[in-house]
């Protein structure tokens, strides 16, 4: 009997990881494309790029190259501080048009999260979900508890969770993640340099399940978690998805640059009405994401580019529909100035959804394959790649394609 | 004694051309930078693309690689219906800063162009600069006459011609295009399916000199002269220099297609004021370019683009500032809508001019090292890259740039 | 008992028609806001403007003071080329969202148009429900018989017809538009000359209803229908309802008249995606509409912008979501330069419904006050305001707004 | 002999201010043209509304009818820190080509600014051309002394001072500003909720001079200040200059408020690289400003707009050339939302320039006429229009046009 895939995400009621789940019930079903993942693409061996169909003989099937998972054998379960289902949770969310949503009812009624770990209890009234354990550890170990029992009652090979947890607030890093007895006695007195994510990625690994951070907080990033992942020989990816404005960012940069055209200066901003957006309105969240979105422009143009401001505003007309304007200085020959501006209509769960799926399907090949530790390769799925001894952090968005074609082809023969 | 380079220009005193002349000579004289060239460029062995600077160990510089000829070696002359110095035609297309201009003053004051060939003689009044010839075989031989004599009196080694002329109109393919000696016939009989930029390009060929298309014009595509330039073992390459809307089209749908994003329509409008714009205000000879600016996208995103739409305008408010207004419509997870609009505010000559240059600089090491017939390592330089057997024509920009650096590194070594 | 007013759309199964008709009756239920309305609205007595709310004294509701119609009172009925319902066809054109037409299924199913004059019989084979006389005149037999059947069995006061049809071919003036007897000779003889909305039109006046010419087609204003309007004391109005970026390009151009900036060149591009769209693209049609977006600006700056340009693309991926951007260069003070860009993603029959619903009210105010022929106080409502003796047509829409404020105020005393 | 008006500018050396005297110097020689004066402009008498050109008799000349003062009349002086002489800070602060600077060099070479007030003595190094007194009262007698000097040395009827300082820090209002005595306690006290402006305002108006505010600072506002122009009989208005993404704005909402358009959102943000956009980044002076930017809308609108975000970012690429982008979400009819994008390429100190000199013509007008106290009838210069009883700040653009031409159209009977 094939082994089944879990799927543990951190979040499950937000509008991400309701438009992944609903989505991949869809996907299931074969009442929507599945050819705006990545995992179920082509790559040209010629290239080595990503191709969408299968046109010549010169192409090789991504998935099957790979022997991927396939998206049947994906259960999926999550905490959340809400109590909805994801059939609720994906009507309010507003994302996914009702009439789809209601053909994967069924599916989604009955997926209700698991009680929330999070540091601040009582975020808000409606939220009453929560792990209510006396300190850090304990509540790990009842993390722990959800993923093992969710393994066995599937019966599955594999478990990953996704971090779809709203931005949380930029914390310097301090002894306590330096390694983990210290980082495993501050769980014990619920030190304040420790956040939900870190939680949850040390509950993961504990559990022997692989961790994905799709979001800009730091977690799996402090060396008491990434050395832990080592020790354990569990794969673990991040940081923050690049959906849109940061995608289409990196992927300029580099035109740019191969055509010798220097950047002045590049304005970014952003609006935002959903969750995500509320979020980011307090300035200690904005920071994170800010930092996050802000520093992989200079590595790759290989100068300092003084005039790079980030601006992120909360404006509720919009919804999940987010909107990013740039406006980027350049100068050319003779020392003539020109500028570009771009304006993304996206819709940010949309973008972010099938990413997941993706991540979700690389990293079970890379659990499989005995791969642990940070995964480079994964590095154009991240606005702020992780990794260990190189540094990747300077490629632009080909290049990371590059990297992820790389391994496929080579892992393809 | 070191050889030097001859060019010679088609349409010496156009916008591109003026900018290109007075740009190599303040480069000669240290007065602008030099970093906008690609020839002056790096390249990251690792990833095998072009980056600004050297910074680490693990890049090497493209001119030293390919032993590029000196920017100083370069002699320049050309032909144009009209008779100004390349200092007056750059103040006259006012593009180059006035204060920059008049530091090379001396050196462009004396250059003057030959009289030019045009199959409708008399354009305009003050276009009185024309080779007087009773058919265009005669007027071939008076365009290698000044070819050969130029290189003679400069003591150079190599001349490569550079299309500049105006764009003309589009000219189906018949019989007198397929072999040499029916061509050659034609040329005697003023053929009406001859237009000038064939009788250059014949002639730069008997003359022995490369040609470089950077028009989008009909001319050493047709088999009488692309045979020729195999025949006569001399390098070619176009045609249409990728400057600015094309050049953003061809990353960014890379990029959408790496991410699994499906283009559903793609609108592009132009807003031209130069001498370009007001030639393209012909609907024949817009009809050329459109033609030129709308084949890759389909090709290079493997499905076709139903709604793909290219406008040019001839706006005079804007002079040589020309504007692009790109609308993208894509398809996401869930069949889902995104748009994104891109407004790209450049100009025109500053963009083509250093390419120019470059493409000198590479044919001159194609003709050195006895390559021959189409380059389509140059692809990346061109909206239409023309080539022989193997079709390179849906490589997308970074592939064309990695075409590039693959030849560069190999050469190299 | 109160008297009814009738509406007769010519073209009944369009995107405005359909939009305007399941509007009206969702505004009869209280199921939407009325306060899109301008004939809902209130005058700020001391500014004479249109404001949204009654929030001091000092305004008065417009619909009180002309005692217009109740939106209750109104009977709408139409003919079209195709048979469907107005509920399939609200549901085809995919404009109001499908819960809020379900809402009013009862009302709207049962509307179904009168079988459609048209000059050219049989566009398309769908399209079969058409009037089939021998002549044009007989034709016009058939709708006034229609017209007053209509009047009768809904005891009807007054009628309005609305001609919503798709934009037409352009057509030059000719001796037969000039006075009736010709006009009607060249019914009898199905003259070239005429068009499908002359003959709506014509028919009527005829019947005694009203006419707005929505469109920009000729139809109203050739003298043989006008002079028949004043004979028949019968109001019309028209033409080319000012809905999206021309009513953005009046409002702008009074601003920068206003602080006399001077525009250099304007140009407009439009991406259309509806029935609307790929009409215009027929290029006799779009003539047309580009006649009629261009002419406003320069009579309303005083001088003669010669760099106007405006372009209309038929863009399937966008449906009824009309886009529309404008580039505007100024020049300002020591003759420096501006430029003004405006994208706006607008839905054409969301604009245009509310002015249908407005135009009616207020013509209807016109036939109970003995107004009769061309109704200049209404020109903020088109592209195009027709007029008799003194020509409104170089009025900004802030002066149109005037117009229309001192009638009602003035009315209202 | 005809008297003499003599302009005073606080910050004379700023970008404004020497685009303001360089381009006056150029006016009065004609070597610019003047049609970008509003009072040199034209009204409409039937439509109330100003227009460039004289082309009909139904036209009056703003300047003859109010019989305003010559450009030649106007003699200029004024304070900066900055002992530059305005040729070399019209250089420097590179608005005007140089050639047309050149022009008017021996005019403005000699005009060379007296030593500022300033309460922050030293801001940096380069500024050394301050006041020097041992409290703001004896500073305020030297700034009088400089103006009555000035009076009498050049046969000055009016002096108009024009504060152009950059945006000074908010300050809460307090009892020192309520009345006379209190505040003029507070001078010889250097009280701490004195600002420059406020000591160059009461200043003004001890030596008889009238006070233009075009900043957003607080200062002709307190009743301390604007009691006592009352009581002087003396002129004054403000402020802030209304000059690029505000003028729109307001002009905008009128356009969507006519036609019933509700604004659900409205997100403004703007990028400055010039001296003010320096001073804005510092967050105690953007508060200023972006106060003075946010009020008009909701008050134009007649209801509160939640998502009004404006946004004001230090870009130094750009320079002097302001740029803004504007997003609006506004509804229609069933509730359909739609949106509008406007990007303004604008050049700050060429749309303000032009508005200083018309403020000081129509101020001297006011003076002639023995008006005092606030000036509401110039409102549509200012983006925060200050007022006695008579609140007019809900007005729109056209209304405030409105104002001023009715002022006109009466004074000129």
């Amino acid at each position: 009997m094939k082994e089944k895939v879990g799927i543990c995400i951190i979040g499950m009621n937000g509008a991400v990881s309701s438009t992944a789940i609903v989505g991949l019930e869809l996907l299931k079903k074969g009442m929507i494309e599945k050819n705006n993942l990545i995992s179920e693409g082509f790559i040209n061996k010629t290239n080595r790029t990503i191709v969408p169909e299968s046109k010549s003989g010169d192409v090789v099937s991504i998935a099957e190259s790979l022997d991927l998972c396939k998206l049947d054998d994906f259960v999926i379960q999550g905490w959340d501080v809400n109590q909805e289902s994801v059939y609720e949770s994906a009507i309010n969310n507003g994302i996914i048009k009702r009439d789809l949503i209601d053909k994967v009812k069924d599916e989604t009624i009955a997926m209700k999260p698991w009680k929330a770990f999070t540091v601040i209890r009582g975020v808000g009234a409606k939220e009453i979900n929560v792990i209510n354990e006396s300190n850090f550890m304990e509540a790990s170990d009842k993390i722990i508890e959800n993923i093992n029992h969710f393994r066995e009652v599937n019966n599955l090979k594999n478990v990953m969770l996704v971090n779809l947890h709203p931005t949380e607030k930029w914390l310097n890093l301090g002894d306590i993640h330096s390694n983990l007895n210290l980082f495993e006695d501050a769980l014990k007195n619920n030190h304040e340099l420790i956040n939900d994510s870190m939680v949850y990625a040390y509950s993961a690994l504990k559990a022997g399940a692989g961790f994905i951070e799709f979001t800009p907080t730091i977690s799996i990033q402090i060396p008491a978690i990434s050395n832990l992942a080592n020790e354990e020989k569990i794969p673990i990816c991040g940081k923050d998805g690049k959906t849109g404005q940061t995608f289409l960012k990196v992927a300029l940069a580099h035109a740019f640059r191969a055509r010798q055209l220097r950047i002045e200066g590049w304005f970014s901003t952003n609006l935002l009405g959903n969750r995500d957006g509320e979020t980011l309105a307090n300035p200690e969240n904005l920071d994170t994401k800010v930092k996050s979105k802000s520093e992989a422009l200079s590595k790759i143009m290989g100068y300092d580019i003084d005039s790079h401001i980030v601006n992120i505003n909360y404006y509720p007309p919009r919804g999940d529909n987010k909107e990013a304007w740039d406006n980027i200085d350049i100068t050319g020959f003779c020392g003539e100035n020109m500028q570009i501006k771009i304006n993304f209509l996206c819709k940010d769960s949309i973008l972010a959804a099938p990413m997941v799926i993706d991540l979700v399907r690389f990293m079970d090949y890379a659990m499989k394959n005995n791969e642990f530790g940070f995964q480079p390769w994964l590095s154009m799925f991240f606005k702020h790649p992780l990794h260990d001894e190189i540094d990747y952090s300077g490629l632009s968005f080909f290049e990371q394609e590059r990297l992820l074609t790389d391994i496929i082809l080579n892992g393809a023969n």
